[in-house]
């Protein structure tokens, strides 16, 4: 038995054998071919084969994840169906008279190396696309099985260096009970798919693939970051017990679907989700979502060669904004660059990504793009309580500016005979420290303020959250986060305004209380938060969370801050 | 005539014909030799010519600007020197009967290849190194004179794309009066080179090297930022006038070199100084520096292979700290990453240096290298006026941390019977928005403040200052900068301690009068900034600057602020 520490990503308890998800041996021998057209009817024979299963994972992916996702293996099969590349193989096949997979990988190899070197990172992706492709080719000529998630039959729990897209696109729902990595933190792919699948994962442990072997029965405790390898009879004993606590509390929390959330001495808040694409209404409507406190549009423009039209977009929007049937909606204006490309707005390479040419700041130049945009949420706001927001609002006058761009298309459109809702707030997200600090003056001209904790964290404390050797400095529960918060919340209020949170602290559970105690009053999370943050909440008095929230702001650490809000949780449940 | 704008990056104007600064055309033809050990000779022959001319360049570079600036060439010798480079191109020459153009050419760009290659930036720079010395040595061999600059012998302005290390160590200073370049901006290595040669400069203006030609007769106006390409006589003739409105002014400067910095309403300040090394000294004294507000000690680390020793570094201290005979000097322990790398640290490519892993961040994960400067610092302590700073502090825990690690050297110095002096003040950067944020309960720790712009703009308005992109967001003048700014010197003035800045900002003639109202103490700058900002404030009134400080605050934008700052200068100057 060993015991591996991670990052607790997703909650629950989940116990299984191990499926390590690691790459097979492909190399082979180059070798002289007689009978070449027999060798290239081979080759065509593994394409097809390749094709018909991409075909197949795309289905699934499509199925259970959304086009979105779908839409890399479309461009595997764009990739396999090219005759620019297809062509010199079979030549090569041809005049060197040489084996199928050797053609192949010369061939591929030579494309790849073109693309890489590229300053441009469309035809960097096309070289991974093409990677890939040719790994699952060769799989097919060396009659050698690539891991095929798919194809698990067996309860079983995923073992890998990292997940990718087209990992999880692959793994089949009813039989993979949780994820555990050596890499990422909680806002990395793997966590992020894990939560939407509601499936317990800890990731980041370093060494999961190496101390972890195929068959091992292990423990994922996504609840405290634990991995347990072949546990003791004991361990697995009180983990059943966990896991049925667990349970008969996700059962409590789901007779909450339709309550209010309201603090124990009365206070109301509002518990909002954070989707990406209309598939993700389900899971909002079944975990009591109050509304949608983010709608990440960029999904829309992500995983494609060219940008969606306004129809595309408007369709999207109106699918949201109709199916949460009133509840409120807040849609956030494209906010790509920094860590999401977009490989088709051939964008330049930044030195630092984060502190660049993204947002607004790619929206109020590109105005196009932008304008193409807010015409596609305004026709769509005439279905549902629509709520516009821009991302990386820094100053005032790129507020106004990327409002004035808003007026106008409205005139447009309102010239045009076309309806639109004369009651669509507008406001901003919060997420760099000048306009957390300048959020007086802003609060006279917005209607809202949407706090995005995961970026202003990282320019509060100047350490990129993508970066393991910085992360110690990624602290929610900061004073100097927590002061920032409240000078957002207090100006909100002081105007007449409303706001909210949509970044991952609003469905912290440690937060919490703290947020509660500074006056929040819309917390946006993903989806699976937000029952347990309900029940959370019902619990705690909103005076008390005051007098914790003032006590905060006056401590010199993260560490004591975290401190006060335990000993305040151990009071409560032992109440 | 034309007109060109640019960043105003080194003031004065100077009125001169152009010298360009461009890249000659080295092209040849491969040829087949016959006479190969003839070949060989001439090839040997501009290898000496080549080592002979880096050779006095290192001997000027050295004399003229110091020894960590020649440090470039001597590497570029070194190469000269490998034999693991200059064999094989004898060998080419000798097997393949090619002339030496060719095999200096083939070889050199097959390690360059192979460098560049490595994920390791010390091997990127060798790779860069041989790409230097292959062009000298190809000139030399074709027969072309490369540019250069160490040769001209009449008074020109340098007009480039840019201006590296190696192109300033060769200017004559006694004939450059000014610079302009396409690219670039105030913080930039042209701009601060020409501020420490005292010349004027224009960065940034985009298409100088188009626009300009070999020999024109142009203006750089280094106050406003503008180039005059062959002007008329009209435009000359007021900048004669300027020119020598400037001068006298200066000279009225100079008249205040010993002055103590008292505004009109005898409020003292004190004005120090930014350095690099103990060469940039006298230029402290001429211009009557109060004391050494920002001594940068990673020039120490730069530009060699290796770490410097204690000892080197005690050295170093010592002669600043005697240099200034009892003024204060405060040295910020090493500040590397970000844009400042150290190849022979080998550390890791990050995605986002900026909000990465540096100054006292690795200071204290690498604490040999850390303890070996404090030990080098505390003895220096008995030879001056000493005061340490920590960069890039962003929370409390780090600055006890490193305090700490202080104290334990100090102890270790005094059991082993070394002589420290028992009044050295130890203090933080303030650059990060959390540090600022929190300023009251680091004023209960520290003994000082000294709030960094350059970086603190950057992080809390999330744009990289490198990045042109964004760089219309570094607003130093942005209320919100000014709340930052006061909350740090509120915070120190309430604990009794002084607050002071290190950036940019603080020499700033719009800056200025913001900073006195919100009552820094200590304002540290170019040296060659001195004289000047002193002849401002000794014209201000402190209580007039507190009141425009006052109103400046609660303004929404940084173009209000700036408004009401030349409301008053005109007001000012006009009395």
């Amino acid at each position: 038995m060993s015991f591996l520490k991670g990052i607790a990503a997703s909650s629950g308890i989940a116990m299984a054998k191990a499926y390590r998800l690691v790459e097979p041996d492909l190399s082979f021998e180059k070798k002289a071919i007689e009978d070449t057209a027999w060798e290239v009817e081979r080759f065509q024979t593994a394409l097809s084969t390749s094709k018909a299963e991409l075909d197949a994972i795309r289905e699934k992916a499509n199925v259970e994840l959304g086009a979105d996702k779908a839409a890399i293996f479309e461009a595997h099969l764009l990739v396999l169906s090219d005759p620019e590349l297809i062509s010199p193989i079979e030549d090569k096949i041809k005049t060197e008279k040489v084996n199928a997979e050797h053609a192949l990988k010369e061939v591929a190899d030579m494309f790849i190396s073109l693309f890489e070197q590229m300053d441009n990172d469309y035809m960097k992706e096309r070289a991974a696309d093409i990677r890939d492709v040719t790994k699952r080719v060769l799989s097919h000529l060396l009659g050698i099985q690539l891991v095929n998630p798919s194809m698990i039959s067996e309860e079983t729990i995923i073992v890998a260096e990292d997940l990718t897209p087209s990992d999880t696109a692959q793994l089949n729902r009813q039989f993979v009970k949780g994820f555990t990595t050596n890499i990422g933190g909680r806002t990395s792919h793997s966590a992020i798919m894990a939560r939407s699948m509601e499936i317990p994962a800890v990731v980041g442990t370093k060494t999961a693939t190496v101390d972890i072997q195929h068959g091992d029965f292990i423990i994922v405790d996504g609840l405290k970051g634990e991995v347990h390898v072949n546990p003791t009879l004991e361990i697995i004993a009180r983990y059943e017990e966990e896991q049925i606590c667990y349970e008969e509390q996700k059962a409590e929390w789901a007779k909450l679907v339709n309550e209010k959330t309201v603090s124990a001495d009365g206070h109301h808040v509002e518990l909002a989700a954070n989707i990406g694409t209309p598939n993700d209404l389900e899971g909002v409507i079944n975990n009591g979502g109050e509304g949608i406190g983010l709608y990440r549009t960029e999904f829309l423009y992500m995983g494609r060669n060219e940008l969606p039209s306004e129809e595309e977009q408007f369709e999207s929007y109106k699918a949201v904004l109709e199916g949460m049937n009133g509840k409120p909606v807040v849609v956030r204006t494209l906010d790509i660059g920094g860590d999401k490309e977009l490989p088709y707005l051939n964008l330049p390479k930044e030195m630092n990504p984060f502190l660049g040419f993204r947002a607004i700041r790619l929206c109020l130049e590109e105005q196009d793009l932008f304008r193409t945009q807010l015409r596609a949420l305004l026709r769509a706001s005439s279905y549902g309580n629509l709520k516009i927001m821009f991302p990386m609002i820094a100053n005032l006058d790129e507020f106004r500016a990327a409002k004035a761009i808003l007026e106008e298309e409205k005139q447009k459109l309102v010239s045009e005979g076309v309806n639109i809702s004369d009651n669509i707030e507008l406001g901003i997200m919060v997420e760099i420290p000048s306009t957390a600090i300048m959020a007086d003056q802003f609060a006279k001209e917005v209607d809202f303020f949407s706090i995005g904790t995961n970026d202003l964290i990282q320019y509060t404390m100047a350490a990129d959250r993508m970066n393991e050797r910085v992360s110690y400095l990624y602290q929610p529960y900061s004073p100097a986060i927590l002061r920032l918060v409240k000078m957002v919340i207090d100006a909100a209020h002081k105007e007449g305004k409303w706001a909210g949170m949509c970044g991952e602290m609003a469905g912290d559970e440690t937060a919490i209380p703290l947020l509660l105690g500074l006056g929040l009053d819309e917390f946006s999370m993903s989806a699976t938060s937000i029952l347990k943050a309900r029940s959370q909440i019902l619990r705690l008095s909103k005076m008390e969370m005051e007098e914790l929230a003032e006590k905060a702001l006056q401590m010199s650490t993260t560490d004591e801050v975290i401190e006060a809000v335990k000993a305040l949780s151990e009071k409560v449940v032992s109440m």
